[in-house]
């Protein structure tokens, strides 16, 4: 079932509501309505094919909010499940704030709903206050027809009194991707699914490798990053930074991985830092090419590991840059910067030139573009396309806090023929702190191809 | 009690062991330590009252990461125990992988562990894999003397874990403040703080009123961001869009919020968008003093709902401009950019003059920066400084991703007498959106003081 948003809140809503509707697809198509009318004739109006219709039921609700009596809520109930049913939807009949209300009451409205025609019930635990202990008083003799459980995230226990209520007779569970909603959200999809199909063995019939896609899908669309350490889907739940935990891994992933990321559509990733251990590090070094010695070996984490004190990401060049210094690789890079300017402003159009020293051969490009770092961009891009085909796949700036005169971090990931490097810039200036960073892994790419370091000259 | 990091994982880590035992604090100072004298010694050197003893327990991890044999482990922990009280250290002894160990060694590890001098127990649930009805079976068997709960969060079950544990007999959680850790990150512990407050109505002795700085001084310090949607201390929290939410919480506040804000130091937000309402649409324009009438206030919601169809982020300027266009409030800005120019670049120091039209006076000034947009914004702030004093309260850029002609979206707050006012740039251009969202601000505050909206011209 999908509850395509709110046909009341909006015209976007509405049209959505119509263009999933028309969209085929093989699932129910609800929306969310009040008691009210005109919320139903949008409903049907607009081709959903249930609502879910929404009733305040505590005495909070009924009296600060609505200023109305139980009686009249509850007939205002009544007179919009049959209006619904007239108009032809299947009706979920859902108490808002039924943690806080009466339970004689709840069963009057569910009772009173039913005998109406309502298909469903749902029990809105609207500001989280549930706990598994309540949920397991409380919703078995509610169970009159199928019940769903629509539970919010405001104190950490979403997914503890969903799966109770799962448990405890409701037949259905409102989910949200990613968790959104309303303040701190609702019990997350990927979550809730992959619980079941893990810890209780229960088949959801959810193509699971969809998952992630789905998930940073909804993220880019809605503007809402997916946290850091998200279960299933954060940046770093399927990462291994801590020492004992990489080198767990390497050796067997199951040790420090609850699934299989591909299961969900992912990938592993070890990454660098001050918890990482030699087995990492080196592990790390053999992609690149890099076989140091033992001794090597221990300095090159000892540098690692003081990076990561200073709060930095290890990025795949600084790992290089680390390695080489250790190793005594000598690194002239093929590629030096020898200036480049910007000008930009209301009235000139965004222009940048850049010089670099390719082996001694200058060559100078100019190029203007959307604004000055990308005017910057292009004219690096032009210089270099005279000696190697290199592309930026990827160009990511942190979040900027603070002043004008912050740190701004600048990641950029490179590719040459088919080969993949990431590489970082931090500065305050944007502009240098990008040129900075692919500066940097131009260098790496066409260092690659050129030296041998299986070979340990050390 | 604070486990302050791992001695052994850096030398930055060991310093920040001797800094936070040095420091007086009235909490007993712990660290994690392998089964390894190494690792106990550096814990006892740098001042840690306590070690967090890892023993993997499961065979999972005894045979394929360790490579060893139940029997070898249980000596390496025993004589781990035995030289960590030897050193003078409290000892908890924890089961790596608990939840997938036998539970007879589990057991057997326990007591040889107390009898040896063992203060404590913990149970690690390593990847994620607990439910409250194994925690029921498993945990209460295992309470031979005070016994810790460590959950991660890797199918999103940590909080309903470690209130399992807690309810069946663990006597004390392992929590990590926002919930960082590997993966998934551990327990959050302002939800658990506040669950066990709010639903369970346990005084953990906590000054809630703190947990907020507390959050976002950590999300500060590691450069990983609050969640948006997390509970407690999430951005949006305590932000109320929907309208039937807004309107509720405008009238009574517990109608759709579980805690006060200013319980854990924060402040309640109404936001516009598509899912706003009037009344949180009068509230806000009541706030900055424009009063229409019912059928403008019709229309400016209804133009407001259309840019959050859009899926735009609705502040302060937004909505006075789409007030003053409904209410055919004449708008003439007092200040006008006339020109803006940035010259930028290698080899020189990043410069930008501005010139703005001041009630028909022209006003040019110019400055250098850190960068470009600090450059621009200092000339900017020269030539505001002989109008009014408005200071850049905040200035922040949402995470940039894809390519470098992405949209950067810009939001400042500015002061001015202490009155606040938000403002957004967005443009493929990061300083001319920064330039924009700050002439934008100046001259709503600007105009604030020279004009009466009390009166409604409509």
């Amino acid at each position: 079932m999908i509850e395509a948003g709110s046909a009341v809140a909006s015209e976007g809503e509405r049209q959505a509501l119509r263009l999933i509707s028309d969209a085929g697809l093989s699932a129910e198509i609800c929306t969310y309505v009040r008691a009210v009318p005109l919320d139903i004739d949008y409903a049907a109006d607009y081709g959903a094919d249930s609502v879910h219709l929404v009733i305040p039921v505590s005495d909070l609700h009924i009296e600060k909010k609505l200023r109305k009596s139980r009686d009249e809520v509850f007939s205002m109930a009544m007179d919009a499940v049959t209006y619904a049913k007239d108009r032809g939807l299947i009706v979920e009949l859902s108490g808002e704030d039924a943690s806080r209300a009466d339970p004689s009451y709840l069963k009057k409205v569910y009772s009173g709903g039913l005998e109406r025609g309502a298909d469903r019930l749902c029990f809105c635990d609207t500001v989280g206050l549930l706990t598994p202990e309540r949920v397991a008083e409380i919703i078995p003799p509610l169970c009159l027809a199928p019940l769903s459980i629509h539970c919010h995230d405001d104190l950490g226990m979403a997914m503890a009194n969903t799966m109770a209520a799962l448990h405890y007779g409701a037949s259905c569970a409102h989910v949200t991707v990613n968790g959104l909603g309303e303040r701190a959200g609702n019990t997350p999809f990927e979550e809730l699914v992959m619980a079941l199909e893990i810890l209780y063995d229960y088949r959801t019939g959810i193509g699971t490798t969809e998952i992630y896609p789905l998930s940073a899908l909804v993220s880019r669309l809605t503007g809402v990053p997916l946290p850091t350490n998200k279960a299933i889907v954060g940046e770093m739940a399927f990462t291994h930074e801590s020492g004992i935990h990489a080198h767990g891994v390497l050796k067997e992933p199951s040790t420090y991985e609850p699934v299989p990321p591909e299961k969900i559509g992912r990938k592993r990733r070890i990454m660098l830092g001050k918890h990482s251990g030699s087995a990492s590090v080196e592990a790390a070094l053999s992609e690149l090419h890099y076989h140091p010695d033992e001794k090597q070996l221990k300095e090159i984490l000892s540098r690692i590991k003081d990076l990561g004190d200073k709060g930095m990401r290890v990025t795949d060049t600084d790992l290089m840059a680390v390695a080489e210094a250790v190793m005594a690789i000598e690194c002239t890079p093929v590629l030096r910067m020898k200036q480049f300017t910007v000008v930009s402003g209301s009235n000139v159009i965004p222009t940048a030139s850049v010089t670099l020293l390719v082996k001694d051969e200058e060559i100078t490009s100019a190029s203007t573009g959307t604004g000055p770092v990308d005017a910057a961009m292009e004219a690096l891009r032009k210089s270099v396309a005279a000696v190697a085909d290199i592309s930026l796949e990827e160009y990511h700036v942190d979040a900027i806090h603070g002043g004008t005169d912050a740190l701004v971090d600048v990641t950029v990931r490179l590719s040459k023929d088919g080969k993949i490097i990431t590489s970082r810039g931090a500065r305050t200036d944007i502009i240098m702190a990008s040129v900075e960073a692919v500066i940097a892994g131009m260098n790496r790419l066409l260092r690659e191809e050129n030296e041998d370091r299986s070979k340990n000259p050390g």
